[in-house]
């Protein structure tokens, strides 16, 4: 494959908010195998230096957790972090109409921000090589900071948080994004986190444990099972990505590229925000507290809470032992998937320009119910092991597409701090077929990046796809002979 | 005066949701001193065929409303509708730290829609001249469609709602607005009404009790006391109104028409945008329920409940009797403030563009916490009462400017359903001084109109006053001779 040169543009130097920052980044010419050989060895090189181990260990010997008598709920004796937690949800015409569950209810809102500068007309990112507990493949690419209000309000009595001072003094840096996203609305009670990008001045080095990277090296490594992070994925998500700056590689790239900078597609931009608001308003789901101890078909034995049927997820306990880290060590509640997710894209090219269907979704832990989310979004092995569930409409489609038509498919983990060897497999399917069903929406990729620069729009899995999406953009990576 | 004919444009017919029809609506020549003379003559019609009789009655003499023993919440038997409950509010930081009152809890989100049409390429919008107990001058002009969910789906047992239809089918009908908004967070909890605003045939007609609008004709109402009603001036604010078809009549017309035509000001989208998410962040405000029997500082008696300052607001009790309404009378518990309100809008001109001095406001009932409100909004008789309030920014100000920087200035009232005699100043004044407190952001016109495609950025009392300064680009009405 022949990668473009990017135009040379003298005296336009550009800033990472400016699209030809962007777009340079995306497309930069020095993002080749090696480069990404080089990232993975020194993701193994840190985890040498800095090893975690994860010890499972019963939820009632967990070092400094208490289950409340009463009730059951899971919390820290501080009160802080996290806590499990059970509620019981109401869907008025669901295929299951009421359902108790655990869920976690984290209410603070932390930091995921990453730092951007711009050197030689190109915006980089800095990156965190991070480990946490549930990483189902140890060290990962992990924003330039991921602080709870706890990590920077000191409650963990550890080491301060590098970089912190520039997400919360951005006195003279140009905020490129800065939104709260929801998390897991199936397994989170409201959670937040505030997704920031920075810009800061050239000079800005990297820490040890820290590097710079384009986008289109990030690009690059999103193709590899576990190693860019969800809350990597979800920040990058908020970048204005757009790369009409050079010629399109094919059709799909052009179609891509179109869709990128239009903002009015199938519908225009009101009838989208139209359709969210109507979502909103007529669905009627509540969710409540009750009492863990009151989930009804889950089951808390031998130091675990699984559902009777062994679907869904279980509630687990780890021992951590870490060394770099703000604290040595600590023990804490996991949620863990039984069986790995799904979530897919369909898309589908008309007139020259790529739509994605997205699905208007209610999840129980929203905080405002509905959130557009990928057109399949499911745990194929829980729709196996419970047949009573309705599989999703399209899920035939993604699942018995020809290798010709996934453009992109890899095996990417659930925030590792909190979900233990969590998986999904993240897939863009292209189709031929451009029926709307009811509940979803053709919508262009540069809708999706307006929508996202407002909180509340897209859910979690949505925000991975987006940055999947953005990274079709990039070339392969070339061989440097 | 002498006011500019709209510029022909043969050929373009225009729609509401174009920029040309709306700005021949806020322009049109037909909106004259007559004209407007006819609509308060049509008002006051209405009040002689159909007229509403409120008498006070003590809270424990409702018909068909229960205080509930052991916690003091007022509800009704059917527990539909509202209720009056207690809550708590902390404020880290605050200068009233913490507090109790009682609050109207209505979790149902509403309708309140306006239809619109476009004849001979100017719209027209359908608002209803409508009564609720407690406006304090009787006939208001109300949006076509003022529904609660209570209403649609038949708990009155009334008549239907006229017109909803359009709102609840919207099949081939464009919108031009759908968002979700709050309304008074210091007196509601997290009470929403959907904002619509719908494009419908020319041939559609007004039924009696209804009369098509230009926007013109609204705007001069605006400067009449109590005439366009609360809920009409919060859905017009969602409008994309834009003038700048027709030169401006002076520095200050045009500054305007600039600032509504800019989407960057002095700060650009994102800057605002994150100022919204770092307040939304940074502020704790926390608001938990009391039973209202426990609300320190309120006492209940002689059927009613006050504070025992006498500022703030009461709750009292009515019995209406009404015409033509869906059900011919019914009791209610109501707010009525102590004192008359003040929301204030400074603008400022600098280099052509009119900007506007927005506040970061935390509201205890407001979903998300903060809100973009008017540079002041307080109550100064409550301020004179309870001279331990710090006075708010910029009152002085407001309440001292010169007539000649008063730019809009009258008395309207808030929601009449809920709120007894309980009024506002709305007043827009200009000032040199380009200063920016912390905790205000000057933005144009455009940004506010661009925020309020969605929902819950702007307050109750901001979006009255946007549509206040949308009025201030129609030229006074022109007396016909």
């Amino acid at each position: 494959m022949i990668v473009r040169p990017l135009p040379h543009q003298p005296g336009s130097a550009g800033t990472a908010g400016s699209g030809l920052a962007l777009a340079r980044s995306a497309l930069s010419d020095a993002a080749t195998a090696e480069r990404r050989s080089a990232t993975l060895g020194w993701l193994a090189d840190r985890a040498r230096e800095r090893p975690m181990t994860v010890r499972r260990t019963p939820l009632d010997e967990l070092d400094g957790w208490r289950s409340d008598p009463a009730t059951g709920t899971i919390r820290h004796h501080t009160g802080r972090f996290f806590s499990v937690e059970g509620v019981e949800v109401r869907v008025d015409g669901g295929a299951v109409p009421c359902w108790r569950q655990p869920m976690l209810n984290q209410p603070e809102i932390g930091i995921l921000g990453i730092l951007t500068r711009t050197v030689d007309g190109v915006a980089q990112f800095l990156l965190q090589a991070k480990v946490e507990p549930g990483n189902p493949r140890g060290y990962q690419l992990s924003p330039t900071v991921q602080a709870t209000r706890s990590n920077y309000t000191g409650v963990h009595n550890g080491r301060p948080v590098r970089y912190l001072q520039h997400f919360l003094q951005r006195g003279g840096h140009r905020v490129i994004a800065d939104v709260r996203q929801s998390e897991q609305g199936a397994w989170f009670l409201q959670k937040r986190n505030r997704n920031m990008i920075v810009e800061v001045g050239a000079q800005v080095g990297a820490e040890a444990g820290f590097r710079w990277f384009t986008l289109a090296e990030i690009h690059h490594l999103l193709a590899v099972e576990n190693i860019v992070n969800m809350d990597s994925r979800t920040v990058l998500s908020c970048l204005p990505v757009g790369v009409d700056a050079v010629p399109a590689r094919d059709r799909f790239t052009a179609a891509l590229q179109a869709s990128m900078a239009r903002t009015d597609g199938r519908h225009d931009m009101m009838t989208v925000l139209s359709a969210v608001t109507e979502a909103r308003t007529s669905t009627e789901t509540r969710t409540r507290p009750v009492p863990l101890r009151e989930t009804t078909g889950w089951i808390r034995r031998d130091g675990r809470i699984r559902h009777e049927s062994g679907a869904f997820f279980e509630v687990v306990g780890v021992d951590v032992r870490a060394a770099g880290r703000e604290v040595d060590g600590w023990s804490q509640p996991m949620f863990a998937a039984r069986g790995r997710g799904l979530a897919a894209f369909v898309v589908n090219e008309t007139s020259g320009v790529l739509h994605v269907l997205v699905q208007l979704r209610a999840e129980p832990g929203l905080v405002d119910v509905v959130e557009l989310a990928p057109t399949v979004q499911c745990t194929p092995a829980t729709l196996q092991s419970l047949p009573a569930l309705p599989a999703p409409p399209l899920l035939d489609l993604v699942e018995k597409a020809p290798a010709a038509d996934v453009r992109f498919d890899c095996v990417m983990a659930e925030e590792g701090g909190r979900f233990l060897d969590t998986e999904t497999r993240y897939t863009v399917v292209e189709t031929t077929d451009p029926a709307e069903p009811p509940g979803y929406l053709w919508v262009t990729v540069g809708q999706l990046q307006e929508l996202l620069r407002h909180s509340h729009y897209l859910n979690v899995q949505a925000r991975s796809l987006v940055t999947c999406l953005h990274s079709l953009s990039t070339p392969a990576p070339r061989r440097t002979l």
